[in-house]
């Protein structure tokens, strides 16, 4: 079979193997978006827990809307894995990060699943090329890495192996789509995808603090929430830096604070800023901003970030604070 | 003279020295707070921008809330820097991020300020001690590093120099808090301090992928806006991953992923997870969460996580969305 064998509209039963904090997060995720789940992980008591992330996810679930028909009483824990992914039309992989396992376990998917229904892997840095080495039908296995937790955060880094066909790619990113994530199809393998090499440089750089004595676990969590913390739910690093640069945006930037990339401003040591690198941020921020002007993207900087505030620390006394967001968003 | 002039209540001018967009924003929050702002810069229709950066900042702090007293008309742009320091309780330097201009710039601030003012630089990274270098009364000098924009963001880092006195260090930092900013005074000099390394690891790896053509900017932007980013400003990374490690935390969490540690991830590397630095990272968690159970603090994150995602992204048609952050936050 070299397709998929429905489209992702089709789908209504999705399979959760694994069911920890990420696993339970999926089916949480799946669940309030409609669909039936049907769960499978070996560990004792799994069931149980499982139940409790739900339970515990639901509120913040009902608050965020739920699709018609969502219930926490869809989901069914199986006691194997052929029983979860029978008549699954997706299935979602989210076991303990060991490469040994991923490889078995991945095998063993796919030879309990129907021909043509993706699986994808929560792997949170494996290459898939890494972990399909096992399986019969590699060609419909696929990264699916989401953030913690992944009823809330809306991000799915999707990519494949060398094995893996390019419509299983398509079909993933579409269907995450569908339940409502923020996807990011990734044409090649890169270990860490994009997001965790971002996040996990920076706490690399915590970490070399705390082992030295530089900064304090509080003192680094404080840096983050009350300085670019609360920048980055509204501009991402780049459109950040596109500003302070101010009106003449990411080339004044670069121009300006190119000599501080050599600074010892962390561990990690600086590309060559090269002219192609300096054009490449350039024309990438300029793409990104899409017409907005200097002064329409400092003004929504400023609205998202008030908003942001207002919506996590409103003023003492001001019970209509919540409705800064109304005005600010 | 080997004490201020006065206690931080006292103030009620502030001189700004340098007008760009950080000095700018200085500007504008003194302004919000109350204070009467005499600024100074060098440069060729300094006072005309400086206006239209207050002018677009303040409906952003009108918003937030004015002080009693607050105005624009508060401002003056003075000719020389002799005039913008006359009277003021305190001086903020934001002239551009050039070592030897600031080792000058300095020296004359403090020339022609009154003994027992302090004075504070937004340097980027710049350590005090070598930039009081040229100064007469260097014990007064600090580093007062402010994020963009100034009136928004609320970290300021303060930090001395070998030659600073610890009371100028307090004095800013008591002056800082009670003008609203959240204050990290840091014990020991540090390239960078604590917020720009952080975010300047990030901020190298996003390069490198750049340059390697292994992301586009929007990829890297979305990666956080819609990934991690909504997350920091609940909780920084180190809390982050406290709750990353389920139930167990943050030792379960470096148990866990330890191995990843040495994975590349990035291209920044890991130091050793020593068993001491492991305790510390606990302990320290265990230390801000201050006794927060673990549900407590994932319906915490859940609450933060959706006022934050509800203030920016209100849904279509949804007129009462801004009112999520009375219930999220």
């Amino acid at each position: 079979m070299s397709g998929p064998v429905g489209t992702p509209g089709d789908v209504t039963t999705v399979a959760c193997v694994g069911a920890g904090v990420i696993g339970g997060g999926w089916a949480a995720h799946f669940l309030a978006r409609g669909y039936a789940v049907r769960a499978w992980d070996p560990g004792d008591g799994a069931a149980e827990r499982l139940s409790r992330l739900v339970e515990a996810a639901w509120p913040a679930l009902t608050e965020l809307g739920l699709a018609d028909g969502a219930s926490p009483e869809r989901l069914t824990a199986t006691p194997t894995l052929a029983e979860a992914v029978e008549g699954a039309g997706f299935v979602q992989e989210s076991a303990p990060e060991s490469l040994p396992l991923k490889r078995t376990l991945l095998a063993d998917i796919d030879a309990a699943t129907p021909q043509g229904v993706v699986i994808a892997s929560s792997t949170s840095g494996f290459p898939m090329t890494d972990m399909q080495t096992e399986a019969s039908t590699p060609g419909r296995l696929v990264v699916g890495h989401p953030f913690n937790p992944p009823y809330l955060i809306p991000l799915v880094e999707v990519v494949g192996g060398q094995r893996t066909e390019p419509w299983a790619v398509e079909w993933a990113s579409e269907f995450y789509r569908r339940v409502g994530k923020s996807v990011i199809t990734m044409d090649r393998e890169l270990p860490g995808f994009i997001a965790n090499r971002l996040q996990e440089a920076l706490w690399r750089e915590a970490l070399h603090m705390v082992a030295n004595g530089e900064a304090t676990v509080e003192q680094i969590d404080t840096a983050i929430t009350d300085g670019p913390g609360l920048r980055w739910p509204v501009h991402g690093p780049c459109l950040t830096f596109h500003l302070a640069g101010g009106e003449g945006g990411m080339a004044h930037m670069l121009d300006h604070f190119g000599p501080s990339l050599q600074a010892p401003w962390t561990r990690l040591e600086a590309p060559e800023l090269t002219r192609a690198l300096r054009d490449d941020m350039v024309a990438g921020c300029a793409s990104e901003a899409a017409g907005r002007t200097f002064a329409e993207l400092v003004a929504e900087r400023d609205r998202g970030v008030i908003a942001v505030q207002r919506a996590l620390r409103p003023p003492a006394g001001d019970e209509d604070a919540g409705t800064a967001g109304e005005h600010g968003a």
